[in-house]
Formats: C-alpha cells, structure tokens, sequence
C-alpha cells in the first residue's frame, strides 16, 4: 500500500487472503465508485479486493467487476507487457526478483501476475509467491498476484486480462506475465503481452525436453540463465547455438530480431542488457506504430476468443450434449465413424 | 482409370471436369450402393465423382456423400499420409512428380490432394495441375485432386479429410496432401497428416521470408530442394544449419528426430533417401504404437474441430449478430470498451 493510503487502513480493509482469520468473516462490500477512486489512487488493497472480484464466480460480483474494468479501460495500456516463461528449475522465480528490483530502482512500478492453469494453488499461493521473491514481495513499487485457481485456460487468460488493465489504472506501468512453460499457456500469455521472454539453462538443446514446441518460435529473446561459475562457458556456447537458430527462423511480423542473451539473476548480472533491449524494442515497434496496433488486434483477438468460448459453453455446459458428445468421440477414435459423420449426427440431435 | 474398369465407361460417366462440353449437361445420379462398390473396384471416375459430391453445397449431395464416406471409412486408413509444403518457387509440383513417380516404382498407388484456401482456382484447375505434373497426372496409378474453391480453411481441411478416405478406399496407399506454405493451412494440413515434409531452397535462413513462424517447428523433415548445379554446394551448408537448428526444437511427441536433407528433383537425386526416412519413421513410430494412437487422436481432433465450427457458424452465419459483432469488435480495437465487456453485452442481446 502506497504511504498516501496507508492512513486510511480500517481492519475491514485489509484482504482476507493476508489474514487467514478473516477468510471466513463476511467481506466487506464496496461501492463500484469507491472502488475505481481507489485504484485510480493507486491503493493496492482496493486493487486487490477488485482483483477477486474478477476472479469471482458469483454473477453480482462479475457484474461490479465489469463495471470497474470498464471505468478503468481510459487509465490503462501505458504499461509494457511482458511475458515470462521457462521451465521450472530454471530460475523463473530468482529471475524476475532480480529484473523487478532493477526495474523498481529505474524508477517502475512492477506488477507480477502468473498465469498457470495446470495449478491447484489456493489462496495461500500468494504467500508461496511471496516465499519465492522474498525482496520484491515485500517492495512498496510492485505486486504480486498468482493465477485464479480452478479455472479453464481459456478462463483464465481472459482474466488476467482484465487484471492487467486493472494494475494499469493503479499505475503499474510494468507488468510481467509468468507462466510455466510446459502446457498450451504459452500461446495465451503471448497473446497478451508485447514481449515474449524465454529464459533457459545452459545445454543447448537438452533443457528443452520440457518446453512445449512452437515456444521456441514465439521468443522475441531467450536468456540463458544461470550463467555464472562453472556453467558460464556452457551458457555462453548454448547463447551462440540459439542465436544461430533465431536466424533460421522466419522474420517476425514486428520486424524485431530476436536475439539470445545470457544472464544470471543470482549474480545480478546480464539484467541490465536485457531491459536495454526491452526499451529498444519498444522504441523501435513505436515509431513503426507497430506497437499501438498489435495491442489493438489482442484486444480483438481477446474479444473474438472470448467470444467463441461463451458461445461454445451454451453448448458444451449442457450435460445431454456432453453426454452424447462423449459417446461419439469414441466411436471416432476407434474409426466407427468419421468425424463429419459424427458431427453432423450430433448437431441433427440437438436442432 | 484402372483396365480393369474401362470396358465399364459410357459417355455419361466421364467427369465433367475432364470435358467441359459436358459441365452444362445433367451429371448422372448413381446410387449410394453403386458408388460404394465401384470405389472399392478402384474405379477412379467414379471416386471423382463421390468426391465432387463431398465438395458439393447442395444438401442432397452432402448427404449422400456421407453415406458413401461413412461405408469406406472400415476399407481407409491403409496409407500413409504425407503433407508437403513450401513457398511458391521452391519446386514442390516438381518434387511431387518426381517423388511421385518414385513411389509407383516401388509398388505405391499415389493420390495428391491439395490444400489451399486462398486459390479461387475453379475447375479448370484441375488441368493446371496436370500440367505442372506432367507424368504424374497421366498415370494410371496416380490420381491428383486440388483444393476445393471457395471454402472456409476449416471447411476446406475437413473435407479434404473425407477425400483422403475415399482415396484409401480405393486402394491408394500413399497419399500427398500439399499446401502453399504461406497461409494457416500448414496447422490444418498437419493435423491431417502422418508427415510433414517442409521443402526450402538453398541460401539458409533467406527463403523464409514466405514461410509462416512454427512451421519449421512443425516440420519432421526439411529437404533444401534445387540442391544441383550451382546451387548444390549452398544447399549442403543450408542443410547444415537447419540440421543443427532442428537439434534445438523440443523433441516431438512421436520422438521422431526430424532431420534435414538436400535433394533435386529435376535432377531425381535425393528423393530415394527421403523415401527411406518415410519408411523408417512409419516403422519406428508402429513400433511405439504412436502412428496409430496419433491418427486416433487426429481424428477426435476433426471431430471436436468440426463441432466447434458447426455450433458457431450458427451464430456467425446470422446477419443481425455478425452485425453487432462488427460494431463491438470496432469499439474493443479503439479502446473504447473491454474485450470481456463487449462479449458480455453481445451475449446479452442475444439472449
């Protein structure tokens, strides 16, 4: 909480999720104006408490959480937006403790959303997050805020879109996007930030065993990380094989070349290089007005994706649908039917 | 048509698409029964036919199309699927004559598909490719089909689905699906295939430029074709480099090690290795049991791919929603509302 709000704490404030003693006490309810004076104070309590209601699965708290986003969209989108991903035991965690507190010195405010549909965290993840980056945790310029739990990917990445534009309002104007790095969310993150950052180990190649393919190609950087004592030389051979790579793939649409980099958060070193290149691509896909435009097309890509799920659920959240669906998938994996054959049968059914 | 058939032709059942004086003229009806038994006799006018009909827009068609699709679908399955693509310039009608050729020496009945959305090419295409496979589309056990016009990607790749089908039913054991290589038909084309065959020119990295980002990643061999005169010695370096680029992918499900090769098909050098590779990795991956549990999952891929295109184009083909679909998705690009706010309210009107 910034010190201009700090005055204003009232025990009812502070977020249940701080305070196990308070989880199950009735949550105080706010109007929807308070809460965008609020976040638009930057109090990051407020900002948290409207965070869960996006999250929420009650109709009426989605209705407020709509209404506070909304009010929110003209404060936003002066962030960069970046994507972080790597397997785990690459150093995801020491890393953006390290990047954040950089980012914090030259002047940002750092906001740290992790998006992770495979997780079954709870709430007492944040203190897990909190374990993972002791210094920045506790740092009065950033937050820190885990994947909502329980929900589809699709689900999630629209959220935390939302949550984006909701940090953006408070004044975070670096946001980084943490993901896991070994399923399908990958595509999602990318599709919501302007830079998309692959952190690996040194090995060239070996390390991969866990990345899901086509994330490779998705990187507009890959940082070799823990490239310090005796894994320095092999991080830097790994830095040249990836760099060669890069350039056999086909050029990005932002016309930015994406380059390898090795790096070591223990260290501390290799960090600055990295935000350098950030601030270069950003001035780079300004003047090109590339920028502006592919935020514009996630937008509507998010609107059309969004779209289509909540189309797609009045069907499938239909248990005869699903019940008939089920069957003829498997008459299709065993070849009883073709697919077609199969689909036409079921659309016949339920007109 | 095969010899044992021709004594069956009469004036009526030549394709219209081979004789244009005909194209006016009231096509014959057959029989759901008749196009069944004369498919399995490898009768190859009459797979046209059965094929035009799966093509067909006119209900009637469509339905008996599926009542021949779903009789094949126990005599398919029997082939293996490859998909070819590559920029426009990189030889592939050159390469699939001479790789074509190749595999009828060895014993192979080959059909050619082709993909490509894009093309508003009519009829009259079907003698272009003719023409640009020379030998090939002469051969009596060769049969090459294009793209279907004017069709949705998806609507395209589901029907060349059931095309492959009718092909396998009459005894063509070796199917080439190819593409153009620019488009998001490579993803489709993958999802159909057994193998995917990424054909580059010499110069490493230069070609690209057509190439769509994750294709490479997709590809399970990469031949660098006109790898003769001049050109040879550039193409074992691009070779090379795409060799050691390849080794820093992810491995692939199939645990198939793609690799990279240099090949000229004017010249006919190469292409046995190729075939070699083919035959290793439908060896290999039948060991495993991957080729099999692969084509299953493809197909509950289609099936569910289907299904989801089918319940949206019930909304999509509504004038009144794609209507306000429009307004929204203008609003969301400049800003003015949330992409989740916009869905929200659609869906609320359309209730």
């Amino acid at each position: 909480m910034s010190k201009h709000h700090s005055s204003k704490a009232e025990p009812d404030e502070i977020p249940a999720s701080v305070n196990p003693h308070l989880q199950k006490r009735k949550r105080a309810h706010f109007s929807t104006e308070v809460y965008i004076q609020e976040i638009l104070a930057q109090n990051r309590m407020m900002l948290s408490r409207a965070m869960t209601l996006v999250e929420s699965k009650r109709l009426v708290d989605r209705q407020q959480a709509r209404a506070i986003v909304e009010a929110c969209l003209p404060h936003s989108g002066q962030s960069f937006r970046l994507g972080i991903t790597g397997v785990p035991g690459v150093g995801k965690s020491t890393f953006i403790e390290s990047f954040g507190l950089r980012l914090i010195e030259k002047g940002h405010k750092v906001a740290v959303l992790t998006v992770d549909p495979s997780s079954q965290l709870s709430k007492g993840s944040i203190l897990g997050d909190k374990t993972r980056m002791a210094q920045l945790s506790v740092h009065q310029q950033a937050f820190i805020r885990p994947s909502p739990a329980g929900q589809s990917l699709g689900g999630v990445a629209a959220k935390t879109r939302e949550l984006i534009l909701l940090c953006e309002a408070a004044g975070f104007d670096f946001i980084i996007i943490e993901t896991v790095g070994v399923g399908q969310s990958e595509v999602a993150v990318h599709a919501l930030t302007d830079f998309f950052l692959l952190l690996l180990l040194p090995g060239a190649g070996d390390e991969l065993q866990g990345i899901k393919r086509g994330v490779v190609e998705m990187a507009d950087m890959i940082a070799v990380n823990k490239a310090d004592g005796d894994r320095k030389l092999a991080a830097q051979k790994a830095k040249t094989a990836y760099q060669r790579a890069l350039h056999l793939f086909p050029p990005k649409p932002s016309n930015w070349v994406a380059k390898a980099v090795i790096c070591s958060a223990l260290e501390n070193e290799g960090i600055a290089l990295i935000i350098e290149n950030l601030t270069k691509y950003q001035e780079q896909t300004s003047k090109t007005a590339y920028f502006e435009k592919h935020r514009q097309k996630q937008a509507i890509h998010w609107f059309k994706q969004s779209l289509k799920e909540s189309l797609l659920a009045r069907f499938f959240d239909n248990d005869e649908f699903n019940t008939k669906m089920k069957l003829l998938e498997a008459e299709v994996g065993h070849g009883l039917i073709s697919p077609q054959a199969a689909v036409e049968a079921l659309m016949d059914k339920m007109l």
